[in-house]
């Protein structure tokens, strides 16, 4: 097997051209075989493998420097890259990251994970590369045409252009971000693949005129359009293409599965200085039927049977919804009745389950790209003309409209809700898209109404008291995965803003939490029963703001002990805000208070229960802050 | 007077429009005399006055949308609507905001401040439109060439290019933004208006070539070249043009200052339904010498002469410098000696007085238009490549590129610095400006090291700190305006990160700050000694890491007392940060403590020392709390 002795790009070039497509379909097998039963980002990577061997054939990595836009499509270039040991271990904790990580190998330039970075960071790579003298150094960025729609990549290509730097951008255009890509963009790409056709023709005819042109008047004719093209070549130069326009040579399209076009391209593309666009076309989920067909369901497919193909679902029988898909379905029941709410996603329609509402009001659901900041100054001008926007971001993706939420949303008190999904710990993702800033980073912005539900029923309550009259914003955040309850369809009650409430009578300690964590302080709050410590649980609801009524009234009931507990960050979340009313109004009390959230780090991949056991912000962690000696 | 008899954009449209010229005349006139006195944005609004005065005469505004983007050119629109006789109370406390603001008129229709933000509230404004069955309405966003290189406005064009509302997006190209426009989109639209020519020559070629053909032959040819033209227009429809590419139809380039032609051209789009740009040239400073000539200065140029333009410049004499100045020498001090500093700015050279160093090393230093997101990765990729990068913006615009901080620096411990330049309140430019929400915001994102110098002492001193090796990612925050001494120039010492010191001592009070409000407290305990108070003065220094040792010994000493100072957003902030610790560590000590910070709001426009007093964060305050009774 050829794969087995490619320990490094090094030993990859030492193989005759020939053998590269062989070796392309070994990887393939072998990524296809791993993950079906350590469930990854197939389809991405699937689709970049011919170009993964390609680019570290052609390429002197990792002197020339290879960055991954997003980078759940580098699994090939882990494995070329001395990880191919190690990747069945991809995802899990303690093992590869799904994404490259600068701290795991020297081949992995720069970290990705969010969409849109790669060419800023080439391009500063190649500014450096000049600045340091190395002329001959090569900067690729393998971006797909669904980042290429962020807003970051655009401001890269605007200062590309007029750079003179290597910086190769290698657009990986298969029409699909993780669903199907949107907007003028992508429209424009498709057209500029279909025009080759035409310039064809155009060449062509050209020849023919050429060859035609003995009359002296038809010559002189023929002149005046030579002339004619010459300005128009002239001046096309700057205009006649999106990437020209922005002074960035344009090559291709190409097929991105024919090797040989590819190394052929890319060994002419290497010798070429200045930044360069290369158009590849590929096919997302490449050499597996069912994601060729379906590659939005199979862009993370979870796990499927190694011989046919086939997603082996779990019936989930009476096990609860995930929040995700109770907040598609309770948006529809709410915008059948409000006729002024609208969806609006950046990328993500079926991963926050606003698909389902685009197949029943598809006028009222807008997939605006991966576009995060548009997607909130948009939902915020749908807003102040009078609609009810609801803007689902993942949580640790709204980072980017941060901006937005301050500047257009909060300082103008638009009524509007923004969903965070994917808020807390997300698991196998990592670091990139952990959810652990927002309720620290929101808290400090004036006008925002923050809140998170404790369980499908409250997430469908504060979606309905979102959208009533005179609410202003609404930020409600909530986890990745699985509600609470197997009867998700709760009558709709609303919520008194910024009110929470004593769940479990208690008298010796007290546990206060804000949402999905306050399940574990529940069933913690049993086992210390059990122990002989009586433990009230306050669902608090709101982090702004914050219900100091009874903040005081816990304050002095006299409890032992009051421990936070949150899924976020500590500096400035939840527990600090509960602190600092404790500190300000009963300061006798802050000994008592213990405080559990995420420390200050960055988490590492893994499940959510190791991870949140190694932030000691679970059950367990709870008891044992209970249990503690004072 | 014309003017005087204008109060809405309905007086406006009785006028003939022989009489709209002379109204601009009039309105420029206004704006050149009261600007003199009053300060403002000067050389933006008068490059739009012709262009405001024809939008208002063409649409139907209010109901027809007008949004500005970054809103400092509206002056002759908030003139025109019903805020003339106000007008000179402009950027001052308690009178008209220098951005448009929902809350302020009906005709502003959305808020803005910031850049690039247009295109995406019109946009929703006009799907909002299209969702309640108005068809008519026309939704305008008036953007320069500038904004229109911030990401969020290319996001916004990805999206508005497949809608079918009614947008209509206005290029104000003046070939500035606030410094020299920069980037492959400046030189595109350049080359777009010069190619204007091209298309007269290519017009009248295809007329003589048509008159000319009764050869046979050449008619061939001719139907041949004309088949091939009219399969290039189809194509060229969706890629001729950068905006057409997107999917936005493209009228124009047009001059600006014509008034006859905008009407022409503004009344013939009117009617033209979906998205389109008109592309309007025009001068910035129009109609001023000195505004003309050098816009930049212009800009917001101060007070000048009513009667020459020449601006009165005061003589500062041995008054200290601006801290920006003092940064924009230093730097380039450290540049001389470490070959590795390169600096950043996302169109703010002369603002953060990058300029200097650019004049002098220009090869180190990258305006990168306006592009706060892509500066911030792009010097990650610098950093990443071994160079040293001081990547400067102003705080409130750092918002935006919040994910970028946290997911391409802090996580992978890149060493940069980040200057946040205009930290804290910056007065007359309002709550869209304010530096306010910075330290809340970067305190819970690991890795950093946040800091904020007492003076430009301090300042030389981090910067020369912050450029060490091993240092990982420095953010250095400061004011706008003047520092505190009249010799800057002090030698430079290495400062332990994380220390902070006692800058006076005293034993009945302590009161400690972070950054230049150190100053406020220093004066405050001098005044508290005539009233038989004695304070100690802590200069904290940094906010991550937080001197904890000193904290520990504060703590300790026993004062009645301790008064945290700062001048950003209460929650989760600096002194919040102090409590935190003291309650953790030291909860007897908790009830001593008070915090001076600004309380959940956003902050108005007006003097920095009238804002500081209204927030309750400057001497007065610091005195108040030490002597309020316990």
């Amino acid at each position: 097997m050829l794969l087995r002795d490619i320990h490094t790009p090094a030993d990859l070039r030492k193989l005759p051209p020939d053998q590269l497509q062989p070796l392309a379909d070994q990887l393939r097998d072998y990524i296809i075989d791993t993950l079906a039963s350590h469930p990854g980002h197939l389809a991405s990577s699937l689709g970049t493998i011919e170009l993964t061997v390609a680019l570290h054939y052609v390429f002197n990595t990792p002197d020339d420097k290879l960055i991954w836009d997003v980078g759940h499509q580098a699994y090939a270039h882990k494995i070329l890259t001395g990880r191919g040991e190690h990747f069945p271990t991809l995802r899990t904790y303690g093992g590869l990251s799904g994404f490259p990580k600068r701290s795991e190998s020297e081949y992995d330039a720069f970290g990705t994970g969010h969409s849109s970075t790669s060419i800023s960071a080439a391009l500063g790579m190649a500014t450096a590369s000049r600045l340091q003298g190395n002329t001959k150094r090569n900067h690729i960025a393998v971006i797909g045409d669904g980042a290429l729609t962020g807003g970051e990549a655009f401001e890269a290509l605007n200062n590309a252009g007029l750079s003179k730097t290597n910086l190769l951008i290698i657009l990986n255009d298969n029409g699909i971000s993780i669903d199907r890509a949107v907007g003028g963009l992508n429209r424009y790409l498709t057209r500029l693949t279909s025009s080759r056709r035409y310039n064809r023709l155009k060449e062509h005819v050209w020849q023919r005129l050429d060859g035609d042109s003995n009359d002296r008047r038809l010559r002189h004719s023929v002149g005046i359009i030579q002339r004619l093209t010459g300005l128009a070549k002239t001046l096309a130069l700057g205009k006649s293409n999106l990437f020209e326009a922005l002074g960035i040579r344009y090559f291709g399209p190409i097929d991105g599965h024919n090797m040989s076009q590819l190394l052929n391209t890319l060994g002419r593309l290497k010798d070429i200085e200045g930044p360069k666009l290369l158009h590849v076309v590929t096919t997302k989920g490449k050499g597996l039927r069912q994601a060729e067909q379906n590659p939005i369901v199979y862009h993370a497919p979870g796990r499927y049977d190694i011989r046919t193909g086939d997603q082996i679902l779990t019936d989930d029988g009476d096990s609860p919804l995930r929040y995700q898909e109770v907040f598609g379905r309770t948006l529809i029941e709410l915008a059948e009745h409000n006729p002024a709410i609208v969806g609006i996603s950046p990328a993500m329609l079926s991963g926050s389950s606003l698909n389902l509402m685009q197949e029943v009001m598809p006028q009222r659901v807008f997939d605006v790209g991966i576009a995060e900041q548009h997607a909130i100054t948009f939902a915020a001008g749908l807003s102040a003309a009078g609609m009810m926007p609801f803007c689902n971001i993942y949580s640790s993706f709204a980072q980017r409209a941060y901006d937005q939420i301050i500047h257009d949303v909060a300082l103008q008190r638009l009524p509007m809700v923004v969903c965070l999904d994917r808020a807390g710990l997300v698991g196998d993702d990592g670091p990139t898209h952990h959810g652990i800033f927002d309720l620290a980073s929101l808290r400090p912005i004036p006008n925002l109404t923050i809140c998170a539900p404790i369980d499908e029923h409250e997430l469908r309550d504060m979606m309905y008291t979102a959208q009533l009259p005179n609410h202003g914003t609404f930020i409600i955040r909530y986890p990745r995965g699985s509600s609470v309850h197997s009867d998700w369809k709760s009558e709709f009650h609303e919520i008194r803003v910024g009110e929470g409430s004593l769940l479990r009578e208690g008298s010796d300690m007290a546990i206060l939490g804000i949402g999905h964590p306050v399940n574990d302080a529940l069933t913690a709050a049993d086992e210390l029963q059990t122990q002989g410590i009586s433990a009230a649980v306050y669902n608090m609801r709101f982090l702004r703001p914050l219900d100091t009524q009874l903040l005081d009234h816990i304050a002095k009931a006299g409890f032992r002990r009051i421990i936070t507990i949150e899924d976020g960050i500590k500096k400035g979340g939840f527990g600090e805000a509960i602190m600092q009313y404790i500190a300000e109004r009963h300061p006798q009390v802050t000994p008592h208070i213990k405080i559990l959230a995420i420390d200050d780090c960055f988490v590492t991949h893994g499940s959510v229960s190791q991870l949140k056991s190694d932030c000691h912000i679970d059950k367990a962690a709870i008891i044992l802050t209970a249990t503690a000696p004072e």
